[in-house]
């Protein structure tokens, strides 16, 4: 066996930061290496961030790509880490484009890679095989597929490199790794947050582990990028099946550890496969603590993917505080603790904005968050500004209600224009199924924290962040009666949502079904919901894709998504509900 | 030689509306059956309209596409057409699942099919090989490709059968058309109008023709579905490159024409090649008037594709009439007249919105507008609505520039909710490259017609209108101040669009360099332009994607589009001009 002290680079780019990701590799790798390791891997793209949509397309950002690769390696050789294998992922080109289809239509020019690093050189480069274009992934659209597989051996010890979708697939590369007899599998990620994630994540590595008979070293990144939040959670697995070292969800971390791999033996190369030879001087290896994270319950992982989501759109762009209506209801109150969890109370700035039908639990419970949680607070009631528009362009009824939603949009986006505030607009998953907001109204903002988070789990979430406050000794965020009381828009007197729509607990079952299982409507009936409300509910699905095209990115946090896991027509006329 | 009478059934269907689609081709199945017939064929998935992105993943979809033409095959039976052999363009499935990445991945479950009609019944299904997944194509998301070329012989002459992108690339089951002999080459398509278009796609059609040495009978759809224009324009092209008849663009047309092919032979059939036999009466064929439609010049074409984008999306949501702002300036003034050729001055409601910045010129130049044209005419004063705005929440500068616009959206939506107008937008595509707008402002809209058309190609586009008015001896409809004076907002005193942006000429050649031909910032210096402007230029481009996410739907008429074509990070800070 050949012990190799393996480093998994857990780092948070920003996508088309070169400089900045790079340094963060830099900062990775000076851990790595005073930690004694022989060879660190990145998640998948870490030069560039990921993913690079039609960034891919360019030829200068690719050439800026390979640059910073370059200029990586020459980085850690200036900084006495040359001896250090570093497996990066970033793109590759351009290459000789594979037409996609006329001569005049985008082609791909680039592969998705990994290079190889050491004293000063890229060394070798694999190209992904495997271009995942299924849900939020449009990777066959914009790269070249590879077929070549690459071995690194490293001190004895072969290293077969793969990335992310290539682990997933049957057949393909890693397939031929138990042909090429290597030890260790490393495989670059760039794999999002979805709930329940880590129930086929996990099991796959740990399967691939066993069929290929190797250690793999599954490196994931981290952070948010526009609606995917990466959380991490690397891991290290070996060949039975154990979890050597894994490390924590949402943050970056390097995660150190001693792997005893097979030795490489000499066998002849199977086809298609290139090997490197590679060897790290034998350095003191200090000893190392057991690094072993334990992942938190569903809904702690679900409120900090949700914080980090936020975070990081916040800071990546380059906000430095943000501002949202706060109603006293569960949604805007759950979005104004996520903010304040994610960027902190004092830079969170909520605004009350009462009309003639807010009641008056409606502005005792915004007072009450805002005291607790300790943000911003101010009230700009809306009646004077309704009013002008209501005299004359003699608006009533629902053109009324929409009014004012409209007009607090206007004053969040003042207040944004003036102060540079990020708006966050506070709908949910359901709201948004079913078009139930005004849009360029409450459907205003640049992000939108809980748009993945169906209604019933916003109260869930709710009650969970609640209860973590108390365990912890904390005061609870989030008043009891915005948890408790019958959400209602307020734009009319006495309206509940549930004048307009059936029970948030079927309508979250019905939408689960018809949208999530991709169910006909008669299938949907058929798990025993009321006729009339499946077809209420499917035609209102039906009619809101216009506004789902215009909602503002949120954090995706489950399969089933309204984003582009659904893209449908908006033109769209059923001649009966299917 | 055989002779066979070919129909091409050039139709516009409404995205699932499966029974009006159906009719569609029930009647032109009457006109082709009235002229003689023998084969009549439609385009790509008429019986659903296209493209039907997701729905392509639900199971009930399919099963009520596949209903509809058994149906349709029934409805030619009944009403005595079931002798004219039928191809109809439908979605066929749900198939055994192609498994696009993990188990609980989304998968494809359907083909993209064509299927033979005839006494009835469904004879055969060919599938499509070539699934587009560039541009604004995502099939190979969605469908599983097919393998088995399908030929139908009809009185002795064999018709191999395939779909859109099949015969656009080398290989596939065009290549295999020469081996089975064939003699007629039905091509169903569903191919979007872009500028100069009809360079690529006739010059295609007559090289496979000559390269197979068959008739190319090649079937576009027609009408607009969200962003995609159908422009017809359907075409017989004989294996010397002749061509035989030519449809209309941008309207329903069925094209009948005689084909002289070459008899079958019962040579062997090559691999993957079915072929079923098939007859019809030989019933008597009056003559036919030679149609060979010619088409308009390259501006003429451009404004029809608007208009019938306009129109369509208005019709087929179910729209009577439009509300648009009018400022006077040339973008509404063109919007305005494209309003009116799509659906009748007597549907378009524009709304006059004077602040205290507006020009004398701005209202005169939007009263002789609507009078000239004849549209809906009110003025809408701002100043009492934007001032208490301003006064309660103090907002001044960029703010209260955004505010004025924004609460031309609120007057606009609030028409729109009392009258059920569906409100136009009016900015180009300029505007939108480069983020000058005010977003919940000016970009309030369902559809924005000119989303794609480029400032300076506004102009061009006004000029020409007038022009053509003229030619028929018509009041020119815009105003020559609206196209001859300096571009303004009017959202400060004196102000001129060039104080914030580089002359449109300039810009709009650095936007084609960096946007359309995918050059880098360097690239686009090298061009000759000015280093200073092109990195401001490639800045905003660069930070205007959340504005560019989040803007209505509007016809797509040239390949250097900022929609699908352009799918960038939000979240993207390059560290220098790439």
């Amino acid at each position: 066996m050949g012990r190799l002290r393996l480093a998994l680079a857990q780092t948070n780019p920003v996508l088309g930061d070169l400089a900045a990701n790079s340094r963060q590799i830099l900062d990775a790798a000076r851990q790595a290496a005073a930690q004694g390791a022989d060879l660190m891997i990145t998640g998948e793209m870490a030069v560039t961030g990921y993913p690079i949509e039609d960034l891919a397309q360019r030829p200068s950002f690719l050439v800026a790509s390979l640059d910073a690769t370059r200029t990586l390696a020459k980085q850690l050789l200036d900084e006495g880490l040359g001896d250090l294998v570093v497996i990066v992922g970033h793109p590759d080109g351009p290459h000789e484009p594979r037409l996609l289809g006329t001569s005049n239509a985008p082609t791909a020019i680039a592969h998705n890679s990994a290079s190889v690093l050491q004293h000063g050189h890229i060394k070798a480069t694999y190209a992904k095989h495997h271009l995942p274009n299924y849900s939020v992934f449009d990777e066959y659209r914009i790269f070249i597929p590879g077929d070549e597989l690459l071995v690194a051996r490293v001190n004895g010890v072969d290293v077969a490199i793969v990335i992310c979708e290539d682990l997933w697939r049957d057949g393909g590369p890693v397939s031929r790794v138990l042909e090429a007899d290597a030890g260790v599998l490393a495989v670059l990620n760039g794999s999002p947050f979805e709930r329940d994630k880590d129930e086929v994540r996990l099991p796959l590595a740990t399967r691939r582990a066993i069929e290929t008979d190797t250690i793999v070293a599954y490196v994931n990144l981290v952070g948010g990028q526009d609606d995917l939040v990466f959380d991490g959670d690397s891991v290290v697995v070996d060949g039975h099946g154990t979890i050597l070292a894994r490390a924590p969800q949402f943050r970056e971390h390097v995660l150190v550890v001693d792997v005893d791999a097979a030795d490489a033996t000499d066998t002849d190369l199977p086809d298609n496969v290139r090997r490197i030879d590679l060897t790290t001087r034998n350095h003191p290896k200090p000893d190392l603590a057991p690094d072993v994270a334990e992942l938190p319950d569903d809904r702690e992982q679900l409120w900090n993917a949700l914080v980090l989501g936020l975070r990081d759109y916040v800071k990546k762009n380059r906000f430095a505080s943000v501002a949202l209506g706060l109603s006293g209801g569960i949604d805007s109150a759950v979005c104004a603790v996520l903010a304040a969890d994610a960027i902190g109370a004092e830079h969170v700035y909520a605004v009350s904005m009462p009309s003639r039908y807010s009641s008056d639990h409606s502005r005792s419970d915004a007072d009450d968050l805002a005291e607790r949680v300790g943000i911003h607070y101010t009230t700009e009631p809306i009646a004077d500004l309704v009013m002008p528009f209501e005299n004359q362009l003699g608006l009533t009824g629902l053109a009324s209600e929409n009014l004012q939603a409209r007009v607090r949009g206007v004053i969040l986006m003042g207040l944004s224009n003036m102060n540079g505030h990020l708006v966050l607009t506070t709908g949910n998953k359901t709201e948004l199924a079913v078009g139930y907001s005004t849009i360029y109204g409450d459907s205003v903002g640049g992000f939108a924290p809980i748009k993945d988070v169906p209604k019933t789990l916003v109260w869930e979430l709710a009650r969970w962040r609640n209860e973590f406050a108390a365990s912890r000794g904390e005061i609870e965020p989030i008043p009891e009666n915005s948890i408790s009381k019958p959400p209602s828009a307020e734009l009319s007197p006495g309206q509940v949502d549930q004048d307009s729509l059936p029970p948030y607990d079927v309508l979250d079952a019905i939408l689960d079904a018809y949208v999530g299982q991709k169910l006909g409507a008669e299938d949907v009936v058929q798990l025993g919901f009321d006729r009339a409300t499946v077809d209420e509910v499917t035609r209102l699905v039906d009619r809101a894709e216009w506004k789902r095209r215009q909602g503002a990115i949120g954090p995706k946090i489950s399969g089933m998504a309204f984003g582009r896991d659904r893209r449908l027509p908006v033109t769209y006329r059923p001649t009966r509900n299917i």
